[in-house]
C-alpha cells in the first residue's frame, strides 16, 4: 500500500444516511478512507435501504452505539437535530477523536453543537457545497464531492493535526478544501444557495396559487425557464426547513438585498428603461462564464439535458 | 415521396437566424419542410457564420428580398424589431404566404406586426417554447422543438387551411402544438418563463454586487444552487430586454404575486414559522415530479450534470 491509499481512519461513523451520509459512505469506499463504517438512522425504513444497498459496515437506530471507538463522526442529518445528536453521543465520543458534520449552516452548529463536545475530542464543522434534489440512502453515489468545494470552519485553536487530518479525508472524497470563519460561510452560503433556493421554493409556490393560469398549463409550458427553478424546488422539505431556521440573520439580509434590486427590476419595466435592463442582462451573462471556467458547471447548453444525435 | 415527406412549403424566409432562427432551418432541413429557405439577418458577422453553417439556401442583408416568393415568413429577431421589419416587407409579400413569427409575447407582436399585414396574407403569431442560453446562428440545432410545445395564437376569422398548415409544420418540427389566446399566452408565459428569467437575472445581479461577498466566492460556492440561476442569466440580453419591454402587464401582475409570496416566506423565517416553510416546500415537489411525468425535463438528479462511471 502507497501512503495515500492507507485507510485515513480506522471507525468512521456517520450520524445520518441520507444523500449527502450515504454518498460520503460511497466516496469513503472508492478511496478506501475507512477500516469501517458505521451508519445510523432513526427510521427502520432509512436503515433496511441502507442495508441492502451495503454502503455502511454496521448500521445503528440509535447514535451512541454507532460513535463508540469511531475516530471521525460526521453529523449528517438535518442541522435542527445536531444539538440533540451532540448530547445523546457527548459520553461514547472517543478522545482524540474528530467530531465534524456536513450541515449547510455553521454559526448555528457551532452554537448547537459545540457545548456537548468533550475535552479532547476535535470539533471541526464542515460543508461540502454538493448536493442534488434527491435525497435518501438510495440517492447517494461516489462522485457526488468531485470537484465541488468543502468549506472547514474550525474553531479558534483547533489541533492543527485534526484539522490536516479531515483536509486530506475531504480531497480524498475528492473535494477542494476551504477554511474559513463560521459566519461569513453563512453569508456567503446565504446568497449561492440559501437564497436561491428560498426563491426556487416561492416562485413555484406562486405558480400552483394562480387561478388565471392552471397547473396543468405551468407544467406543460415549464421549458421556458420555470423547470429549471422546480429542480431546486424538488429538494429535501426538512433539510431546508432547518438550514433557513438556523441562517436566519444572513438569509434576511441577502433577501433584502435581492428584493431592494427587483424591486428596480420592476420599476424599470414599469417604465420602459430598456438600456437599465439591457445592461444588467450583459453583466449576468459574464458570471455564467467565470463558472465554468472555475469547473462549477458544465458548459453544454441547458445543462446537457437535449440529446443530440451523434454527428 | 409519401405524404408525410412532401416539403410543406417551397420557400421558407427566416427574418433572424439566430439560436431559434437556426434551429428552426436545421429541423426544416431534418424534416424536409421547405423547398428553399432563405435567411435574413442585419449583420454581416451573423451572415457569414450562417453561411459557414450552411442551414440556409439563400442568405439577405435585407428583409424584402428574403420574403419575396416566400409561402412562410418567419419573425425570429428580437421581438422590438417586428413592427419595423413588418411595415417593411409588406409589399413584398406574396398572397397566399402564411406570415408567422416565433416570439416570446403575442399580444404586442399582434400589435406591432397586425398593422401592416396586407390582405390576403395569413397572419398567425406562433411560440415555440424551447431555447437554450446560448444565441447566434452556431447555436441553433435541429433537436431543439423536439417534444416541446409550440403555441399559436391566430386572430378570428383566421383561414382554417393555413392554420392547419402552419400546425402540421411545427409537429414535423418536432413540436407539440397548442391553440391560445394571445393574451393569455402572455400571462401563462410571465409565470413559466419571463418572472423565472427576470428572477434569475436579478440573484445574479444582487450576488455580483455584494461588499461582504467576494465574486470569486461567488463562483466557487455556486453548486450549492445558485449556478443554475446562472444559466438562465446568461441568455440572450436583447432579445429578454424587449420581452420584458413588451409584457409590461402580466410580468408585473406575476412578479407582484411573486413578491407578496416572498414576503411571507420571509416573515415565515424571522418569526421561525417552521411549519409553513416546510409544507411549502413539500407541496412543490410534487410539481417538479409533474414536469418529469409531462416529459418537459429529464429525471436524472442535477440534470444528468454528474457523469458517474457505467456500472
Amino acid at each position: 500500500m502507497t501512503a495515500d491509499s492507507r485507510p485515513a481512519f480506522g471507525k468512521v461513523a456517520l450520524l445520518g444516511i441520507g444523500l449527502i451520509g450515504s454518498s460520503l459512505a460511497h466516496a469513503m469506499r472508492r478511496a478506501g478512507l475507512a477500516a469501517h463504517i458505521a451508519g445510523y438512522a432513526n427510521q427502520a425504513e432509512t436503515l433496511e435501504k441502507a442495508r441492502a444497498i451495503g454502503f455502511a459496515d454496521t448500521l445503528h437506530d440509535k447514535p451512541g452505539p454507532a460513535v463508540r471507538d469511531a475516530d471521525l463522526i460526521v453529523l449528517a442529518t438535518p442541522v435542527g437535530a445536531f444539538g440533540e445528536i451532540a448530547k445523546e453521543i457527548a459520553g461514547d465520543l472517543k478522545r482524540g477523536a474528530i467530531l465534524s458534520d456536513v450541515g449547510s449552516v455553521k454559526t448555528a452548529v457551532v452554537r448547537d453543537v459545540g457545548p456537548f463536545v468533550p475535552d479532547g475530542v476535535h470539533f471541526i464543522p464542515a460543508h461540502p457545497i454538493a448536493g442534488t434534489e434527491q435525497s435518501g440512502p438510495e440517492a447517494g453515489f461516489a462522485e457526488l464531492f468531485d470537484g465541488r468545494w468543502c468549506i472547514l470552519t474550525p474553531p479558534p485553536g483547533v489541533d492543527a493535526a485534526a484539522l490536516e487530518k479531515l483536509k486530506t479525508f475531504w480531497q480524498r472524497c475528492g473535494s477542494q478544501v476551504e477554511v474559513m470563519d463560521p459566519k461569513h460561510h453563512d453569508l456567503v452560503l446565504a446568497i449561492t444557495s440559501h437564497v436561491p433556493h428560498l426563491i426556487a421554493y416561492n416562485i413555484v409556490g406562486t405558480a400552483a396559487d394562480l387561478e388565471t393560469v392552471t397547473e396543468s398549463e405551468v407544467i406543460k409550458y415549464s421549458a421556458g425557464g420555470f423547470r429549471d427553478f422546480t429542480r431546486i424546488a424538488a429538494s429535501d422539505p426538512t433539510m431546508w426547513r432547518d438550514v433557513f431556521l438556523n441562517n436566519r440573520e444572513a438569509v434576511l439580509e441577502m433577501l433584502g438585498r435581492f428584493s431592494e434590486d427587483l424591486s428596480l427590476l420592476q420599476r424599470a419595466i414599469r417604465w420602459g428603461d430598456g438600456d437599465m435592463l439591457f445592461n444588467l442582462f450583459t453583466r449576468t451573462r459574464a458570471i455564467r462564464r467565470s463558472i465554468i471556467d472555475a469547473g462549477q458547471d458544465i458548459a453544454e447548453p441547458n445543462f446537457g439535458r437535449i440529446k443530440k444525435p451523434p454527428k
